[in-house]
């Protein structure tokens, strides 16, 4: 399996660093997408209480979770915007463009190849896949729909390192297999199903049947407590 | 905000019981599905290590999460894959229908519908809405687009609870609110903001360039590690 599921440990390792949890990784994420917006409305300086007010956290967790990055809080002030930004990008590797693949050419990959954070966040779609012979030729945001044939050729010619599977369960793990096969280096896996890759492979999965019962079960204890 | 972010424990609660992490709750959705597709398989007794490896992660952590559920597993002999299945629907509060709208009749709304697994797990949707005159009156996986003013009766009628988020980033907290303002108890939401709700409505929020980001970072780990 992959580092992802399961495991909540990720990064730091080496020279008795503390180790990222994924949680805090997931919320490197979402602050960086309230600083974003906060340096464009002209939000210069901001504090952990700011930030973990927009994502309903303590302070005291958005300062630990920061501290991860190196000493950048000034006491009595707070982070500057804009080298808080240079520093969550560069930890989390988006401060480089990353080309990405998406494999079945369906309603959930128009939506995401419309979804504009992607571009924002420097990921671009540079291949679409689909093994239907009635949806390979056609265009979509952009991008012709190949036929896996084409899996190899092209995530080669553009360096892709990232892959989207958007096919159903049942199809998913042969295209993971021919994504690694091709030279992908991770899988961001919205089939309902379980992906077996090798170590050397990351793994995200979204169940999105697994969201929703999260929240069900969220309502449900809210009328149980 | 929600009890869905930031905050890593959910449940327990009262009369001492530990607490149930986010990650344990995630991984009871993942523990159902694949003892769901095990049963179908004539797989009556299941062991921890069977899930564990499933979810690649250890038989220990498996034990731990499934203590919550009671006593459960026999010594020497596993789960009963039925009693196990039981037991995680009720603690999940999925041993029931819940009834659920969308709003955003796009792309995302279709995928969704479509899932197969939804209706799997008892989520039955009744209402989807769009602002779009274009789009409203259309029929999409048999029910039909209706304009936001509509949003009080059906919810009214169908008893919804929960409810799917599917539009863009702008219009995510008004469509939030009047969603609120109808009786729903909890959104999924997929635009990429985040919603201010009061205390009383669950959230869980699935942010897709966080989800992309999440992977570039492991695979930038990958090589740097």
């Amino acid at each position: 399996m992959s580092k992802a599921e399961g495991d909540p440990a990720v990064g730091g390792g080496t020279g008795g660093e503390p180790k990222l949890s994924r949680a805090s990784v997931q919320r490197f994420s979402l602050y960086l997408r309230h600083l974003e917006r906060w340096i464009q409305e002209g939000m210069n300086v901001v504090s952990s209480s700011q930030l973990g007010d927009a994502l309903g956290i303590n302070d005291a967790q958005v300062r630990k979770d920061l501290a991860y990055l190196g000493s950048l809080g000034q006491p009595g002030i707070g982070y500057y915007t804009r080298e808080l930004i240079t520093a969550l990008r560069h930890r989390l590797g988006v401060d480089r463009t990353w080309a990405a693949v998406i494999v079945g050419a369906g309603n959930l990959a128009r939506a995401l190849m419309r979804h504009r954070g992607f571009a924002e966040q420097g990921f671009q779609f540079v291949g679409l896949f689909d093994a239907d012979p009635q949806k390979i030729g056609q265009i979509v945001e952009g991008i012709e729909v190949q036929p896996p044939a084409k899996m190899l050729e092209i995530i080669a010619a553009a360096k892709a390192e990232l892959a989207i599977v958007a096919v159903p369960a049942d199809t998913a793990q042969q295209v993971a297999d021919a994504l690694v096969a091709a030279g992908i280096k991770g899988i961001l896996n919205f089939a309902p199903v379980m992906l077996r890759l090798p170590p050397h492979i990351s793994l995200v999965a979204v169940d999105l049947a697994v969201q929703l019962e999260q929240l069900a079960f969220l309502v449900h204890l809210s009328k149980h407590e």
